[in-house]
């Protein structure tokens, strides 16, 4: 058998279905409830309960003291990098290997993407690279870290965790306290993934999550800002609320500011979820059991699994071609789609898309290898049955 | 009686109500029925029947050629600025008589707003005396108009229909064009508004309409861009979904874009509101009528009503009082307030906020006149028993 059929036999082995896509959500919890709650009452947009409640229950999920609901993801990392200072034509570090998205809220506060190489063993930035790049390139002024070649100052990171397992926060946090860095996480696909008893997204000084349709739960789309720091929790909801100040009529708005909340109905859908979370984690890690189990016998391919001291949400259920077999990684993507088994490779790396081939990187040899070898297969929390 | 329990009295007569808000949203008809659907079958996020049903059928009701929802108006004003070419440290016409979000949209271009005086006229853009004003301070170059005193290019002209009354556009249009501006409609508060039989917001290059929760219309939080240019339709539509080249899996994005993305879950309630909006329209017509009544025989108090040649949707019940009993307005707001008919001043002049304070403006007396006098009360289809 070829390598591609190989992987098809083993995908349909696990999801016992004629046809599956990537990742698709299930509602069957208290969404409709509360969605037609919101209807009823006619609350439905930018103010109302669930929009509260959505905040503090993602505050309990993930131990953060302050949750903002917004948007999406993506204008939540926007806001978080002006918040902690990111200036105009500043230069932040984001991983090579990631979605555009990551990159993109860069670029929409002015700064410059500067890419990272990844970690094999975590799928995110390589923390010991980046330290080791740093004290070459970095040098340390007054307000903060400059980049000596191009003159720029290095304001902050953004470690992304990829598909929800977890970059060394440990090891990034003393890294950026030497280098004085300003620690931003991309927690966009990490709801439910935790180093030791702590929650990504809980390291830095605040991290987004996203909501967008395909994440582990959504509201269709939007996202939260997460954090410790009262501070910057109350700058962000008065930036994403267009800066009204509290008034009973008067409309009185004091910065510059945008319109990125949350509406009510999407909070509502966000609340039902994450009432779920648990049962969809379980099924996930119970998925990523099955595929790893299937795959035993293919020693060209192996399912990405949890490293020791992190809990793992397999958001995104991660196959790794042996580099031997990486050349066939289009025919796999090839078969497996046409015979409806939905997959996926990862994101083309960020430097290679045109309008980020100029930014400064490092060498980038462990993404470049990835990007070849890493394929996603259906994820969907409902492939196994009975427990969702 | 004084003038505020006067106004107080005349309002309870119209909304015969004790405690009433000043816009309330409406969902008696389709929309628990679409979301409930959109739930069922998993289809919430960006991707939907309802999203393209939806622009569908507010382009056909607009009769412009194309639409493209997006998160919200402000993010949709923001990217036509950016598609019509409005560059960093440009300048941009508003009305000094607005909503934040038209001044905020400018900044996150990166330009500058540079305020116009109202026409009592219409409540908007003053385009006789935009146009001497342009004559004296712009200069024509090749690339467009020049501010002569800051030596900035004045790249664009935002009308924005206030409450739904239209800026007096084929005036406006010709202007834009003796002066070389773009022309990019503010239609957030106008879908349902008319000038003879063309829908705002087709008259400009494109236009932005909201579907916030107070709007005629909502999708509890949502925008959409439109216009009659083809080409601007599929840049908008490319720019606000992460710029993703259709691919059957790869992930290569052409240009730094947004994900301003409405939800199919709110497209779908945007598309059963919109299968009401002629009720709500007969009901804020007749609305506007009785409130006229009510006032007839106070003189210091008067119903602002449409204009020769326009059809208005009559979005919020507007009150302007005489220039004698504008010193009441603080008072009026008290009283029927504290009594429970919510009414409220208009927004603050753009150039009193502290961050447009430095900008560019005309002379405003007009603009500075109107912030004095008007009054919007209570205004929801839903007064109008029978009719909603
Ligand atoms: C790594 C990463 N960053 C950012 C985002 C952006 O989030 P959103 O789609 O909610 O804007 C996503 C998800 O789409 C993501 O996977
Ligand atoms: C005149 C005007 N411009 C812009 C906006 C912004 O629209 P949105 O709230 O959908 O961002 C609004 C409505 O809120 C508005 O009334």
């Amino acid at each position: 058998m070829s390598i591609a059929a190989t992987v098809l036999d083993r995908i349909q082995r696990v999801t016992q279905l004629p046809k599956v896509s990537l990742h698709e959500p299930t509602f069957g919890g208290n969404e409709l409830k509360y969605v037609t709650e919101c209807i009823e009452t006619g609350w439905v947009s930018s103010v109302g309960e669930y929009v509260n409640r959505f905040e503090r229950e993602l505050a309990a999920y993930t131990g953060a003291a302050h949750a903002v609901v917004v948007s999406n993801g993506t204008s939540g990392l926007q806001v978080m990098l002006e918040l902690v200072g990111v200036r105009r034509d500043d230069e932040v570090l984001v991983p090579a290997l990631s979605f555009v998205a990551t990159a993109n809220a860069v670029r929409h506060c002015g700064a410059w993407p500067h890419f990272v190489d990844s970690d094999i063993r975590s799928l995110g930035m390589d923390v010991s690279k980046l330290d080791a790049y740093l004290r070459e390139v970095g040098e340390i002024r007054v307000d903060g870290c400059y980049n000596r070649r191009t003159g720029r100052r290095i304001a902050a990171v953004v470690p992304m965790h990829t598909f929800g397992h977890p970059v060394d926060m440990p090891a990034l946090m003393s890294l950026a306290e030497r280098h004085r860095l300003e620690v931003v996480e991309d927690a966009a696909e990490s709801l439910g993934s935790w180093i030791g008893d702590r929650h990504t997204g809980t390291f830095g000084r605040c991290a987004m999550l996203s909501f967008n349709g395909n994440k582990i739960v959504t509201t269709g789309g939007g996202g939260a800002i997460i954090t410790n720091d009262a501070v910057l929790a109350k700058r962000a909801k008065h930036l994403t609320t267009t800066a009204k100040q509290p008034h009973a009529w008067a409309f009185f708005h004091d910065e510059v500011a945008y319109n990125f909340r949350m509406p009510n109905l999407n909070a509502a859908m966000g609340c039902a979820q994450l009432e779920r979370i648990g049962s969809f984690l379980e099924a996930k890690r119970l998925l990523a059991l099955r595929y790893a189990e299937a795959f035993r016998d293919v020693p060209e391919v192996s399912l990405f699994l949890e490293r020791t001291g992190t809990k793992v949400n397999y958001w995104l259920q991660t196959l790794l071609l042996a580099p031997e077999v990486a050349s066939q990684r289009d025919e796999i993507l090839a078969v497996t789609n046409a015979a409806g088994q939905m997959t996926r490779p990862v994101w083309e790396l960020l430097y290679t898309l045109p309008m980020y081939g100029a930014c400064e990187r490092m060498t980038t040899p462990v993404a470049d290898d990835l990007a070849r070898r890493i394929i996603n297969v259906p994820s969907s929390p409902q492939l196994i049955a009975g427990v969702v």
